[in-house]
């Protein structure tokens, strides 16, 4: 099975082509914003649908926050401030007045949030609190890039608040598996999970960890994030409990999300020439059916089986479309092939008169004949067999493109000639991570909780090396 | 069965301080914002999984737009902006600097939208369009209310373009015949629908339609809206098609929506002096088990049946919990009733000797025995039977709280002495509606579809009436 994709250097140009076309987003009028159109909005529901239970399995209840933050709330953590305060939106007026106290549209939701907790958690009983919220945030990108980097995005954030630091690093650990078993089982997208360094994670957080994916243009996506913030915010914040033992306590946390920048990350992992693909689990429309005929009489027959069949896969649960538009069956193939819907099923005279259906798989075009009776246990087979082809085949493309560098000569070569991933050690200097950025553009991804122990030197410095991070280009 | 609601005077405080208690909410840090708790926004989830394939079967596909809209874009429609700009709050810096366009944090979403319509529109064939989506919007209400009027809000806000005005005429209708069905079937909240005023109607509709409550002070509540736009936003968005006759002409819009201000009616239509009382349909928490014992003895053997009965009502779909914290029975019988769960469960030895439980409804009082066999179909009854009276008491409530006047007299003398709704004739021009409004703060709710025929006199000028509309004092 071959895949033809588009080159690395056209990567991007073929990504907002396709996108817009499939009608997943439109631009916005305001500058780096766009509209989730129906049928990318449709890719946000199902997200949501599979991973809000996943989220309430580990103890999180759905609440609301409001969206606006007032200024000194937002200031009260330094570090967070800091890294926050340049990609803010502020409402100076509102009622048609000048408002004292400016507020700031959420880029996150750590500060509003913390204030309450102060209010809510006074023993040790109330603890764990386990709290989420899927809603807007808005940061002012700099390099606005559709789904990957958009000034305001839907996602996710979940916030805790633990007893004990031993508590809260557990908390991240099944967060951060929680994704990874997501991102690799439905959407078909294998992740490194790992721990971010120091200038790489979030601003206000005790350590950061992260799934990194790797997408078709060489780069790579932070792509989900879970932070332990220690007690970093629970000290500006104030808050306290009373511990079993009788004395008062500030409470350990973390907070952890995921965006709508995954459909970025969708589309960048299964894509080919012809357009998107998408892994069954994760489709819109799973299967569409185009009816095929050339006399009056043949058309009659064959939408009836059509609509039979369409009536047959929706009641059992698969997600079907029939496209009975006024254009050629050349037209409609290419349309959903562009459109990434994962099997085809083609319904013509001769289908009809032999009771069968020709199924055709979006990735590798392979095309099978199944009869009428078994076409829907055929369907789901197929189903599953293309959700374990596109993750082996996009296991193999990070395995290819993941290479090791053992000095600066060998990493900049990659970076120029191939990309991906890089397995290079790092003396854990933060100095030494700044340079190798300034003058490759590449970072450290995270170091990879099953990382090689680390050996050799580090290759910017040659000190003896301290991690072996995986670095590259990133979103 | 009767009920024994606060008074009409106390019912605010009485609002505010048992909806806090229950968790439903809290307030958030800035001026007029609530922050949703878990058990509150469970409300809304459950509303949401109710209302969605609702709206979607009327068509409508869900979206995400912006929740920034550019002044320039807001000012398009003149009635528009006018009604919604002293609401609005203003985006003016952002990224580090000043914007040289402000941004406008949603009020609601026609402009944003409607500006992308016109370039997705071309053909007849690309009508009916209609989207729906689920987001935040702002409003700088200046006496905010819990629920009833914050600075921000979550609803849905559906919007539909159309060929013709016929079409957009049957859209309205067909919403809002949608939300009454909710309302009552759901929520049990009986609602009267008709068409507003001018006066009353959305800022830029060629007119509006709404499902008005009745709630337990007496007030009313605009509890749900469906607008025809007309073609008040297509002319100045420019949003044209080819008409099947080979003419450009500008299609016929509507919007419709509904948001958690139902939250606060459905409080303030079912509670009682103890506390809140959710129909079951709409109970975050449907049935609470109690367990009750002395010996220890006893606890084991009543916590393994309350578990056994736990499981068995989950996985009969029932959203159920048991209540093992340190409280005693009557304090945990209190804290249930303060939150309104419809059912209770109350397991003692006698129930385990006797292997059944003891239901008590929150609304009523009233217990009855049932053995362990038949619990799951009893408690299922239960249900129906609560869900069918409440609405039942709704209904007789809002019957008995209308009243009819002829003139402004008996008018004034309802509104001091009764509330309620009042039907009283009105010559249909806007100016005696104003003053009425001035002087006995009460407006017209709605011209009801069933509106008896107009007869008398307009209660505030004596000149013949043209409509019996339903007045009210309103939240």
């Amino acid at each position: 099975m071959k895949i033809e994709r588009p080159k690395q250097q056209e990567v991007s140009d073929w990504y907002i082509q396709t996108a817009k076309k499939a009608q997943l987003f439109d631009y916005g009028p305001a500058r780096g914003t766009i509209v989730i159109r129906p049928y990318g909005y449709a890719i946000w529901e199902l997200i949501q649908q599979i991973l809000d239970p996943m989220i309430k399995s580990l103890g999180c209840q759905n609440v609301y926050f409001p969206s606006l933050i007032p200024e000194s709330l937002l200031s009260k953590e330094k570090e967070h401030v800091e890294g926050f305060s340049p990609e803010c939106a502020v409402v100076t007026y509102a009622g048609g007045e000048k408002l004292e106290e400016p507020l700031i549209v959420r880029p996150t939701s750590e500060t509003i949030m913390y204030s309450l907790f102060a209010k809510w958690i006074t023993s040790w009983r109330d603890l764990p609190l386990r709290i989420n919220q899927w809603c807007n945030v808005v940061r002012w990108e700099l390099r606005p890039f559709p789904f990957l980097r958009t000034i305001e995005f839907l996602w996710h954030e979940a916030h805790t608040a633990h007893r004990t630091k031993e508590e809260s690093d557990q908390q991240v650990l099944e967060a951060l598996h929680m994704y990874k078993r997501f991102f690799e089982e439905t959407l078909a997208i294998p992740v490194v999970i790992g721990k971010k360094t120091e200038r790489e994670k979030f601003a206000g957080a005790l350590y950061s960890t992260s799934c990194e994916a790797l997408l078709i243009d060489g780069k790579g996506l932070q792509i989900a994030t879970a932070h332990n913030l220690g007690q970093n915010f629970s000290k500006p914040f104030n808050i306290t409990f009373q511990d079993v033992d009788g004395e008062r306590k500030y409470v350990w946390q973390t907070s952890w999300g995921v965006s709508t920048r995954v459909i970025g990350g969708l589309i960048l992992t299964h894509g080919d020439k012809k357009g998107l693909i998408f892994p069954p689990k994760i489709a819109p429309i799973q299967t569409i059916i185009i009816p095929i005929w050339k006399t009056n009489d043949e058309y009659k027959a064959v939408i009836e089986m059509c609509n039979q069949i369409l009536s047959q896969l929706k009641s059992s649960g698969i997600r079907a479309e029939l496209d009975i538009s006024d254009h050629t069956p050349g037209w409609k193939f290419n349309e959903w092939e562009l459109k990434g819907v994962p099997v085809r099923i083609e319904i013509g005279p001769k289908e009809v008169k032999e009771s069968k259906s020709i199924l055709a798989r979006r990735d590798s075009g392979e095309k099978r004949v199944v009869s009428s009776k078994e076409l829907i246990s055929k369907v789901k087979e197929l189903f599953a067999e293309i959700q374990k082809d596109l993750f082996q085949r996009a296991v193999d493309f990070v395995k290819a493109n993941t290479s090791e560098a053992k000095n600066f000569n060998e990493f900049v070569e990659i970076l120029e000639n191939k990309r991906g991933f890089i397995k290079a050690p790092w003396c854990g200097d933060s100095e030494c991570e700044r340079l190798i950025k300034e003058k490759t553009k590449a970072t450290t991804r995270c170091i990879p909780f099953d990382a090689d122990e680390a050996r050799g030197n580090c290759i910017y410095c040659g000190r003896p090396a301290k991690f072996i991070p995986i670095w590259a280009r990133a979103h």
